[in-house]
Formats: structure tokens, C-alpha cells, sequence
């Protein structure tokens, strides 16, 4: 949670072209929150009309801006809205000095955007515990309100990051009656990343036209096989955030649109994939599908015990496919299992079935598996028909690196 | 799990000096199971009348040994028992060839030791899913009944080792109704070790005298606030097994005796912390304690969720007083808590209180605790008078390199 190092291996080759998303606009600027000689902050400013849907980490000691963005969801849309995000300081842990950091923050932000204090946004990444210097951030705000700019995406993804080693954006285009809807969203997070909870800092934009009680449904429901399935270290933040705006330039209406929903699931995908991908120290993707169990559920327990096993983790690090730990943390998972019916298969190789190694199988072939970036364990329990993917990456040395040496 | 590497920084000095407990001797017997060059088998043969009790792993893919013992517990007690131990192989996940195996070295050791098959409990520890030579096993067991002797337990505690740096022993003698009662127990285990289970291979031996019933009543009670109070990184062994032997021999009835009871207490900590001391890579033994939980239940989560936390215990490892990741870690443990009524404490010097940093706190005091081998955490949640204490390690590069780079 500290010193940016070298990009992750996983890293895509670039950052992808962004579409403009009509009725927003984005700006950042160097506040010197923390780190020196870098954009920290950023602000989008959306369009009245604007749908805000969002979820938010489920943490007994959630940060200061998560409690004030969980109170405004739902508000009132003819005014627009802004986000304003920091890095470097969660503003978590920090008492009411913390509530006041945040009051001020939206207070400068509604003023320099014209917007109601209830449709700004806003979140902190990055130390705990520390006192926010909040002047640093209101200073600024008439300077990001003055320079907005439609095209400025890559900019603000960058300008959120922490430990990342590369800015995460995804983004797709759909025909919906006849026309063209655009969505497109940037990610942060690399670290302290853990499911059963909204994970990191993500915003999504789209200029499609939708209720917002309809997009806080779709977002959840979304939110539980994208963001929700992803682990780096089974820690989960204190300040993860997820917002998607809905301008509606487009003027199409994409309430019952199977196609937008689609479109969005995969963009909340590729970003939650992207997260994992700059996982603090990852060298492999890993994709873990669990199929026969007695319940969907039961399915997700299995695939993240699989996920935040340190034993597992570790023998992917070292290229080894060993799928005794896989047993193991099946095991221990607390969902139903029976042993003699547990079949375990890495990259399409069947290496155990019905309580015992295959005796068709040759580990040659699933080492070789091993030693490529994209991994995939399927386990099948042979109870019923739960089924859930989940995503990992590997636990090497450099997670070591990164968390001993440095104050996250 | 696997190459035996230096001696853990944390390893007593000696193994401790242990007491003859009359009516059990052990014997040991190099059988090429998988290492060369080490006793790798040992016996334990215990008197007619010895009462036997046990806790072994909740996996639900628990190894073949486990399974037959958990069906033995309870069995008459006027024919003595014995104990038979492997190391290099676990038995787990290997199919009916597993169980098959089991009864060969039960029937076999049964016969050398002219004891009932149902009073032959038997383990096994080392790799998962290959499939345990068994013979090499029932080979030697009419040497390991001819070799038998009271005074071999620190042999006895070599030969289960598997991926330990040290062998672990821990010993009482108490005065009950005027005369000395002795217990003496041996553990191995050094990761794949995780709370809420009965944990690791432990073996403890007394010659009080005490109904079946009653000590497995107490064993049971114990184990949850030693063994299922430690964690070196969340995994749990599909072998665990605990094992308490009274022989009666001293002719002391310890039935009732709240002596014997904190004295056997006080064995089976003692091992739960040698356990700890020699997790794979540790460098750091760190005890968390919470307080103010609503429950005692909700201390132990809160606990648990901090000594499992990859991002506490790499900072413990780098010596770090980051009590945010702490703060992080309570939050995210699922039992209420409040960030507002937190205190946390390092070393008995208090760093954060009522949801901030302690006005007082200097971190130099508690960076200075944090150089120590002893780690001492404590959050108080402020909600009510639940307690727990658990220990951990630290997570360290020596953790990597054990679990990436071989096939536990």
C-alpha cells in the first residue's frame, strides 16, 4: 500500500481510447495530499438529470466520505452531481475532524460546481489515520471547476491511484433502438482488496437514459459477480466506492435494455479484472470456477476459500499445481464438500476426480499450464448444481515487498 | 510445507526435560515414508485402563486417518491403545486406496502391539493426494513394539516433524490429593495451521486417572482457547488431530481436580504456542487480545479477522505500528463494532482511542515495540465485556519461499 514499483506484468499494453460521455467532464490537479509532483485529485462534473447509483463497503469502521455518500444515494436528479476524489489520505479513522475534512470538502465543491451539497460525491484513498489536510483539496476547487474537459478520463483514473502501477479504464458502445449508447469507467485499488463488499474506488459513466432507482438495482446486482468476486488479499478497505452516472444525453432510455445492462456487466467486469491484474505483487490472473455445489452460494464460499488461501496463492507464485491445497481449502471453506466426489481440473486438465488423482493424469501437462500469466482452476463438487467464478492473483514476494517495508 | 530450513528465530532453547508418565513408552524407526535419514514413524503404547480423548480437523475433506479416529473415540478403555504416526505422507485425498491403507497399518500395528484394532489410533502428515506406502510402514512395526521405551518422547516428537525447525514438547507436574501427577505432550506443525479446528498432530500423555468422558469434555474445552485460538495463515489441515492419553498409572483421581485441569490447560497452550513459534517464515510471535466485544464470540472474530489479516501481519513483519491496517482488519471482520468507541494498543503503549490517534502517542515508543520477537496487540471495542486472546506470526519472505518453491 505504498511505493509505486514496477508496472505489474499484467498490465494491458495501454490504457484503452475513451468515448466522450456526453454531460460529463473531468479535471485534475497536483494538491500535494501526499505524494509530490503528481495529479492527486480529480473531479467530475455530470449534467443535470444525472442517475447516481453506488455501493460501498460493507466495513464496521468505513471511512468518513463512504458514510457521507451512503446517505445521499437516491437524491433528487434535476440538479447534476460531482465526484471529488483524493489520493494519498483515506480520510478513515480520523474522528470528526474526519466528518468535518468532508464536510468542507463538499462545501467547496458544490460552491465552484454550482451543484447541491447532496449531489456531490466524494472519496479518499490512501493512509489511515492520518489527519486529512482538506486546504489543500478546497484551494484548488475553483482551479479543477475552471479546467473541466470531457476528454480528461485517462487523467482522472490516473490521478486516483495509490499503490496501482497502471491507470484502469474499460469502456463499450451499444446500439440501443437504433442508437448508439456509450459507457465508459475508470478503477483504482491494488491492495486491501477483499469480496463480499463494494471493492476500491470505481466510477463508471454513460450517457444512457435510466431511472435511478432502476441503475442502483442493476449496479448491485452487478456488482455481485464482478466486484464482489474479485480477492487480491481477503483484506477488505475502508473506503471502497463504486459509483455509475447516467447522464441520458444519449436520449435513449435503457431502463429495460438487456443489451445496456449487458454492456455494463462487462464493463464492471474488465475493471474489476483490471484491479486484479495490478494486485500488489501479482505475476498471474487467476480465474477459479466452482460447478456442482449444493447452491450458488455454497459455490462463492468454496471458490474465494480457493482464492485467499496463502497455500494456494503461493504454489501458483511458484508455478506448481498442486491440487492438494485446492483440496485443502475446499476443506476447510465451511460449504458442503464430499470428498469422493470432488473433481479438480487446472487450464482443461483433469489432475483429480472422485476422491483421488486422475489416474489418466500427467503433471508435465498441468506444470505447463502453470507457467503461463492466465490461470483457471475449476473445482466440481459433485453436490448439486451451485455454480460461481471467481478472480486472484498469485502471493509473491513482491506483496511481502510492498506491505513490510512501507506505511500504508 | 515441505524443505526443512534453519531453526525459526523463535524456538526455545531446549527441548524441556520430560517427565516418565508411567504406563506409556514410544519408539521411532527411520521407514523411508518419503524423507531419507530421519525417523519418520514412531509408536506410542499406553497401559491397560488408559483413557483416550481427542479433537480432530472440521475439514470436510479430513484425511483417511482422521475419519477412522474420530469413529474410535469413546471405545473401551481396560486394553490399553496405542498411537501410531507418520510423517512425508498425509493420507488425504487418496481415495479407498487411503482407507485401505489405514486398516493395513492398524491391523498390522494392532497385532505387534496385542491391542484391539478399535483402540489403534493412527496419523499421517505430509503431502496431499499421493498415495502412502504403506508397507513400509507395517514393515517396521515389530521392531517399533520391540523398541519401545518410556524415555524416547523428544525422539517421538522428532519423527512426526514435517516442514517444523524445531521439535515441540511441553510438560506439568502437579500436586493432586498429595501426591505428584505428571503430563507431558509433543506437537508438530508449522503452517497449513488455522483456528476454528482442532489443529496440527498433538499428543499429550498423563498418568492421572480420569473417566474417558470427562477428559474428552475437557480436552474439548481447552482446545478453544488454545489450539483453536492460534493461526500461522488461515489454511487448515485436512489432517489435524489431538490426542489426550491418561493412564491412571499414578492412581491419582483427577476427575474433579481444577489443579490438573489449569495444568493440562497450561500443557496444551503451552504447545499451541510452540506451534505459532515455528510458522513457516515467522520471525515475530504476536499475541491479539480484544476486549469491550459484545460477546466473547465477537472478541474471537475480531481477533481472528486481525491475526489473519495479510496486511497486519506484513507490517508486524516490517515492524510497522500501522494500527490502521488494524482499524482495517476490525472493520472488515463481520461482528459489530464501532469506529468511535476503538481504542488500540501496542505493547501497553495506547496509539489510537475513541475512533482517532491518541492525542499522547508518540510512535517512536511503539515502533520501539515493534523490534521486539513479542508482539503485543490489543483492541478494546467499547461495546460491552466480550474477551478473546489468539496468537499469530508475522508473514513474512521466509513464507514465500517455503510454500512457492516446493510441493507440500
Amino acid at each position: 500500500m505504498a511505493k509505486i514499483t514496477a508496472v505489474s506484468p499484467l498490465a494491458p499494453e495501454a490504457f484503452p481510447k475513451m468515448p466522450i460521455i456526453d454531460g460529463v467532464s473531468f479535471s485534475t490537479v497536483a494538491a500535494g495530499v501526499k505524494y509530490e509532483g503528481r495529479a492527486d485529485v480529480m473531479l467530475a462534473k455530470m449534467a443535470p438529470g444525472t442517475a447516481v447509483a453506488g455501493v460501498f463497503t460493507q466495513s464496521a469502521t468505513r471511512s468518513a466520505p463512504v458514510l457521507d455518500c451512503q446517505r445521499k444515494l437516491g437524491g433528487p436528479t434535476h440538479d447534476g452531481a460531482a465526484i471529488l476524489v483524493n489520493s494519498g489520505n483515506s480520510n478513515a479513522f480520523t474522528g470528526r475532524n474526519g466528518l468535518d475534512a468532508v464536510a468542507q470538502i463538499v462545501s467547496a465543491s458544490a460552491r465552484a460546481c454550482d451543484l447541491p451539497e447532496a449531489r456531490v460525491f466524494t472519496a479518499s484513498t490512501g493512509v489511515i489515520g492520518e489527519p486529512l489536510p482538506f486546504e489543500r483539496i478546497t484551494d484548488r476547487l475553483e482551479t479543477l471547476a475552471a479546467t473541466l474537459d470531457p476528454a480528461a478520463m485517462e487523467a482522472a483514473a490516473s490521478a486516483i491511484m495509490t499503490t496501482d502501477t497502471f491507470a484502469k479504464g474499460a469502456t463499450a458502445s451499444v446500439e440501443v433502438a437504433g442508437k448508439i449508447v456509450s459507457i465508459a469507467g475508470i478503477a483504482k485499488g491494488s491492495g486491501m482488496i477483499a469480496p463480499d463488499m463494494a471493492t476500491m474506488l470505481v466510477y463508471i459513466f454513460t450517457d444512457g437514459k435510466i431511472d435511478q432507482a432502476n441503475l442502483q438495482t442493476l449496479v448491485a446486482a452487478h456488482n455481485e459477480n464482478t466486484f464482489n468476486c474479485i480477492t487480491v488479499d481477503s483484506d477488505t478497505s475502508t473506503s471502497d466506492s463504486l459509483l455509475v452516472c447516467a447522464t441520458g444525453a444519449s436520449g435513449v432510455d435503457v431502463d429495460d435494455s438487456q443489451t445496456f445492462s449487458d454492456a455494463l456487466h462487462g464493463v464492471m467486469q474488465e475493471l474489476a479484472h483490471l484491479v486484479v491484474k495490478d494486485g500488489e505483487g501479482a505475476t498471474k490472473f487467476v480465474e477459479i470456477t466452482v460447478t456442482g455445489a449444493a447452491s450458488d452460494r455454497d459455490a462463492k464460499t468454496h471458490a474465494l476459500s480457493v482464492a485467499n488461501s496463502p497455500l494456494v496463492k503461493t504454489a501458483i507464485a511458484g508455478e506448481d499445481p498442486n491440487w492438494g491445497r485446492v483440496v485443502m481449502a475446499i476443506g476447510k471453506s465451511g460449504a458442503p464438500a464430499d470428498r469422493d466426489r470432488l473433481s479438480i481440473n487446472f487450464g482443461g486438465i483433469m489432475v483429480a476426480k472422485e476422491g483421488w488423482v486422475n489416474p489418466d493424469y500427467v503433471e508435465a501437462d498441468a506444470a505447463a499450464h502453470m507457467k503461463g500469466q492466465n490461470i483457471r482452476i475449476h473445482a466440481d463438487i459433485g453436490l448439486g448444481s451451485g455454480e460461481a467464478t471467481v478472480w486472484t492473483c498469485d502471493l509473491t514476494h513482491g506483496y511481502i515487498e510492498i506491505n513490510a517495508d512501507y506505511r500504508s
